[in-house]
């Protein structure tokens, strides 16, 4: 947690409203030697469905293991998210960490070990201590329900400021409500399930379908932004059902609401994964890229991903630079069906390159312009067919250095 | 070219002995507003035979498209070089620039156009201006010839010294002789064929022979480097045989003498990579990343190259933390065969982390004044089969930020 807010960070803040069925609650078990909150535990009535998108490293913690074994039976009761300590790589005692996690609270809530969820986040490689958890799990069993904020701030780590994101959606002719809470801003990459992620709705919808909904939620959003191209060993991210309203039950693509629902479930990952970018270790540029006329989406993917994480490409945003010359390098390297002589790349909709070469009197005056602000537009048409993609990152700057230079482990 | 000499620089300058059928001659093309020769000509005596690798962008300079055509005959006469100006992504205009080079030089040294090699390097998308290049190119004609360490000077951009290598082998019973000049310094990726390399050899050596052994040689050498993880339009490493020794003409592995040759070729190699990290932009520390223990050498290599192009493994490198949580992450990501609690991750020889967590009682001494030299060694095991690589990056500091936000297209 940073006393420097990122310039990228939204002006307004935003309220999120009460979901029936869920009850936030924040301790200290005080993982670092700081004065904050750092356990959340999320209580979750009877009948919630889950599903969840996990890390695709191949070395996960723990939690990532544990949560994609409790997936399988779709329910959950409860979430237990610490912060300060990542308990990756930590073995055996790791695990009992865990294990004693889950002893206490589904005793808590009485309910199978099955139905709670657990992450944990910050430095990899030291076990979380097993009595500052217990500690602290109890404590938030007796402290009075807190505010999405206060969760949402208590799940932080690098992270500037808390983020949270509110959206509805109306099934059956009934009003569901998705909100959600997200920490991420550093080792954050693509081809994965980002970061620690959570979205809460009162809508009911069946675990299996709801599992459907969030990987394509989750391919056009989390998947499609990165900070540093590094991919953590703890990304993950939940969505927690707990059909607490009057409108019908959603069990697949055909029931009417079915598309609203999804389309909200989008919404919300596109809102955290924006978040989540704005808050990008050091960022002072919010960057959106969009491929057009490339082979295949897919294709178009790979190569916004490849310009997003390409360090000179975001070196030259931070520099305020119009540099061209590195997209086309970014494009060229990421091995997908490209032809130089087609190609044209805009920056803040003002076209600078085209079939092959500089567009020779392009006014380099709004092009400027743009560049100073913190809003930056790179648009590519490859000229060769109509996959596109949209992608989203931040510059570089030392502002990433510094912190992960200077950070210890 | 910077103010400011790498702190990785050699500390012992070498001499380069000549090689006979290579003449070097620079001169000022005056491609930048700068006071330093930019034009490099190379003379080569009729027989001299030529191999070369060149990147594997989909976005090539014309000279990369150009050298690839003239390779196909494998003979070469002459090497023109540039300096300040890439001339990748300049389209028709381009072209007809390297188009004059091609007739001046032919003409000059009486042989087929396709026997003229062209390199530009430096800021892409400006047109290589024609009338600087004739003027720099007909001053080189004339000029006097030069030692290796002008030529190597002159080709360099953000180079912060000039990088040259050296080394014989005995070919039936005869010496040979290779020297090799290299620039580059960001931009440096693998998976290509890297930068500008020029390796000069007084050995003969049949065209097809020559290719097949700088393919085995790069493969383990420009290969396994990485400073930034991005691939440059313009990499180009070509290799020289003038057939100036009386050793026999080398045609296969079969060949006596050829394998010491091979040994050689890749000795040059390695030493031209080395360089080339120990220039990385804004680097202080040198890293070689070991390998064991992966499924295959393939593995072990994009193992390798996903903890050299991480950004956190790097930072945390320039911080002097021995963060092998970070090492971890970076294996997880690399999207090859791993088993987290077999992994064994050391630094500067000694073992931090092993069996899926950290060695409980190591010795954090050694590791910390290994962390604050200049010379850093990571070594995995990653305990699951036979496969190892070995690769070279450098750290990532607020110099690299500097000189590439700062850098004006």
């Amino acid at each position: 947690m940073s006393d420097n807010i990122s310039p990228l960070a939204p002006t307004q803040s935003i309220e999120l409203p009460d979901i029936k069925g869920v009850t936030c609650r924040v301790a200290r078990a005080q993982y670092k030697d700081w004065d904050r909150c750092d356990l959340t535990f999320v209580e979750l009535i009877e009948g919630t469905t889950v599903a969840g998108v996990l890390t695709q490293s191949k070395c996960p913690s723990t939690e990532v293991e544990w949560c994609r074994e409790a997936l399988s039976d779709g329910k959950a009761r409860g979430l237990v998210v610490n912060a300060g300590n990542a308990n990756a790589f930590t073995g055996a005692r790791g695990m009992e960490a865990v294990e004693r996690i889950l002893d206490l609270a589904s005793q808590h809530l009485d309910c199978s070990k099955k139905e709670i969820f657990v992450s944990s986040t910050g430095v990899i490689g030291v076990p979380l201590p097993k009595d500052k958890s217990e500690t602290g799990l109890k404590a938030a069993f007796n402290a009075e329900p807190c505010s999405w904020k206060e969760a949402a701030a208590t799940i932080m780590t690098t992270d500037t400021f808390p983020k949270m994101a509110t959206t509805s959606a109306i099934v059956g002719g009934k009003k569901v409500t998705l909100n959600a809470i997200v920490k991420g801003s550093g080792m954050i990459a693509p081809d994965m399930a980002t970061m620690l992620g959570y979205i809460f709705t009162d809508a009911a919808v069946d675990a299996v379908f709801l599992q459907k909904m969030l990987i394509d939620a989750t391919a056009k959003s989390f998947n499609c932004i990165t900070v540093d191209s590094d991919t953590s060993t703890s990304d993950t991210v939940l969505v927690f059902a707990t059909g607490q309203t009057e409108a019908p039950a959603l069990t697949s693509y055909n029931d009417a609401g079915a598309d609203a629902f999804a389309a909200a479930l989008q919404d919300i990952c596109m809102q955290l994964a924006h978040l989540v970018v704005r808050d990008g270790e050091g960022a002072t540029k919010f960057i959106e890229i969009q491929v057009v006329g490339a082979e295949s989406d897919d294709s178009a993917k790979r190569i916004g991903l490849s310009i997003a994480n390409s360090p000179l490409v975001k070196t030259a945003i931070a520099g305020e630079d119009a540099n061209w010359g590195r997209v086309v390098m970014a494009i060229g390297k990421a091995g997908e069906p490209a032809d130089r002589d087609k190609l044209a790349i805009s920056f803040g909709g003002v076209t600078v390159a085209r079939d092959g070469l500089v567009v020779p009197d392009y006014d380099e005056k709004p092009v400027a312009n743009h560049l100073q602000g913190a809003e930056i537009d790179i648009s590519i048409d490859m000229g060769i067919g109509k996959g596109r993609a949209t992608v989203w990152t931040c510059d570089l700057t030392h502002g990433y250095i510094s912190i992960n230079a200077d950070y210890r482990s």
